[in-house]
């Protein structure tokens, strides 16, 4: 072919992969609906033939899509090959930092009514979820660091249920952060099966239970950056109901209220293609819940709460198909929203500077969040029956003090955000 | 009288003064049994009128002894005349260390046996143990700072009873140290009296109650000086009962056999004297109380515990006077061992070199203390039931750390603690 052939065809191989990359790109911008949220966004290329996307939440699903010069690429990827590629990364792969707040809702949601909800389903959503956050979250980080990866199960036998355990520890925006997911399966005790009853609903004891849950606590190294904590959890009861619960909140040191306010939007938008008085309730549930009576304060900021969730008023009222799966898909949405719904936040207050006083305050804030957790939370106590106790502190903060009686001065930053833990506010007007 | 007259008395003065301070000073550690544990002992001098000494645990306490040239001179002095000396030390006091584990023993009891219990007589031991205590404590401490001192009551009601919150933070040997008064009046809940009842005790739901307790904890800033916790606590039914509680554990981040012998030892011995099986019982209940089940660990290396206390064995099968006197007795011995307990391990191990490795897994063993405190503590779970929540949280260690599943390698010292925190040991052979 010659010195020139070979040449030419090295060029147009270029002007292919540049094309196909370049259109990949402004599809998926345009595919997705783009609001204002700093996102990481990976763009996989192997050589000319497959291009994948990792959207936010959007682990374990695969779009496929034609360019015009007829090589397919695909959106999206399973959380394992992903994680293989991110290992190569540098090699194969082209980062891209993109602008995405809100995956392409639509398309989420006809795909999500589609599934048919199954436990199975539901614990393999869980890992996957677990999987794309840890990665997300340890990119976001920026320190370099990578979750850790404990499996462990509740008892010799492996039917009883297996947890596991993801922890970052001392990063750079994530001083400690955790994604735990667990699976249980067990007979209901007496108190328990006693204590759903009396929540309406009816359960007996000795009666077999699954329950499967994704939790994750993120606490942030800067002051002004809030702690985000969120869960979904499924619980069922052989040839008895199955409830959803989960949720949403931020507990921060300092106020910030355009965050209270967008971390409230999220959720609002979320709750409203479901149940136009999901959000409401569900805010209500959230201060409510989160509330330490021994100080008679409220943890934070609040979010969204919800528990015994099995189906949505509406549905029920319209005649519609008010199903599990429906049901399933709300608590997808809340999931796939965990990152798009802090990540801005901590963009947007890591970088401002602080001093010793805002860190010592965040300290002693961090002591309330423990205990509530040690003196109230039913996660916790729920998990003291039976399950690893390291996989449940390790919800607990990196360094915490208490120091006895601060009283902050009236109209300072920290009394501020006290008058708000007093008295919870409405974040979005009606 | 000319110059010489005037030299002369003023150098017969000086004999005299100097005379009487030493024989004070002798006749003073004669009468008291003194072992190995270094004290401060404050000797004051009033021109040569009068001498006070304090000895620990002593403060209240007033022995009147004439020295050979007929001046009187005054052993132990009331807690607020001691404080308002300390004030002027410098102008009229000699502060002299001295070297006194126990004092009198002899006459302590003598004396003890003589003064008849009453509620009012151990509210009133439990205010001047909680001044002489925290004057101690700031003395050993060495930073210069004191105790702040917050008074509270439960209610608008002054009948429903009162707190007296004493903190000194920041210190140098005491990270942080606090020693509570709590005095309540109130009628039993009925879970409250079912539960007193389910233990022995039977009492009606809705009687009036009187409890007062004085608690102390020190958190030390050395790793390798441990944690020190003490209470006395008397709970009295009306038309009922009467029960003294209390005890003094260690909580060491690393194990010092040595510290844990003199402990055990120091507490055993006050047990002896009222009852051969009392300190083996109290050092079961004490690895019993603060075990941390879902841990699988035991908090510290104990001491001893007791509660329900109203007779001694002993004294009722000898057919002895059994009386709340001589519970008071015992209560009051440990309660005046509580700094002769501590500061002698405090004082040998405070000056010794540590790294950030030791500080390190010290805020992690903090964080077990709290588990501890918040989960299972009944104290905590008492004062939650309508006491002043500042007063019970400020037993939380200064600043805790929490890293996921830290698990020291074997044959360090870090394993080696956790040895006997998995299982206690027998401090003094029987």
């Amino acid at each position: 072919m010659g010195k020139f052939g070979a040449d030419f065809m090295l060029g147009l191989l270029g002007v292919i992969v540049l094309a196909h990359a370049t259109y990949a790109t402004i599809l998926y911008r345009c595919e997705s609906k783009i609001k204002e949220s700093k996102i990481t966004t990976t763009l996989n290329f192997i050589p000319f033939v497959t291009h994948s996307v990792t959207r936010v939440g959007a682990v374990g699903e695969q779009v496929t899509r034609t360019s015009p010069w007829g090589l397919p690429f695909t959106w999206g990827v399973s959380s394992r090959s992903f994680r293989r590629r991110m290992k190569r990364r540098g090699r194969f792969d082209i980062i891209l930092a993109m602008a995405v707040q809100q995956g392409n809702e639509e398309k989420l949601e006809e795909e999500d009514q589609q599934q048919a909800f199954s436990k199975e389903g539901f614990e393999s959503f869980l890992l996957t979820m677990q999987e794309s956050i840890c990665i997300m979250a340890a990119e976001a980080d920026g320190s370099g660091k990578t979750f850790c990866e404990d499996r462990w199960q509740r008892s010799e036998d492996p039917r009883s249920g297996y947890g596991i355990t993801r922890v970052l520890e001392d990063g750079e925006l994530l001083e400690k952060a955790a994604a735990n997911v667990s699976i249980v399966r067990g007979q209901l005790s007496e108190a328990r099966a006693k204590a759903m009853s009396g929540r309406g609903r009816p359960v007996e004891s000795g009666a077999n239970y699954f329950a499967g849950a994704l939790s994750l606590v993120f606490h942030t190294r800067h002051p002004f950056v809030p702690t985000f904590r969120s869960d979904i959890r499924y619980f069922e009861v052989e040839g008895g109901g199955g409830w959803f619960g989960g949720g949403a909140d931020l507990t921060p040191s300092y106020l910030f209220e355009d965050d209270a306010n967008f971390f409230h939007s999220y959720y609002k938008d979320v709750c409203d293609r479901y149940d136009p008085t999901l959000y409401e309730q569900s805010k209500a549930a959230c201060d409510a819940y989160f509330y330490i009576p021994s100080r008679k304060e409220h943890r934070g900021i609040g979010g969204i709460f919800f528990d015994d969730l099995e189906n949505f008023q509406q549905q029920e009222d319209s005649g519609l198909q008010g199903s599990r799966s429906t049901v399933f898909s709300f608590v997808k949405d809340v999931a796939e929203g965990f990152m798009p719904s802090f990540l801005p936040i901590a963009e947007r207050r890591r970088f401002m500077s602080y001093g010793k006083r805002e860190r010592e305050w965040q300290l002693l804030r961090r002591g309330r969040y423990l205990e509530f957790n040690l003196l109230y939370d039913r996660g916790v106590k729920f998990g003291l029956d039976g399950g690893r106790f390291e996989s449940i502190m390790v919800s607990a903060p990196p360094l915490i003090a208490w120091k006895y009686n601060v009283t902050p001065e009236l109209s300072t930053p920290e009394a501020n955000m006290l008058d708000v833990l007093k008295t919870p506010r409405q974040w979005i007007s009606k």
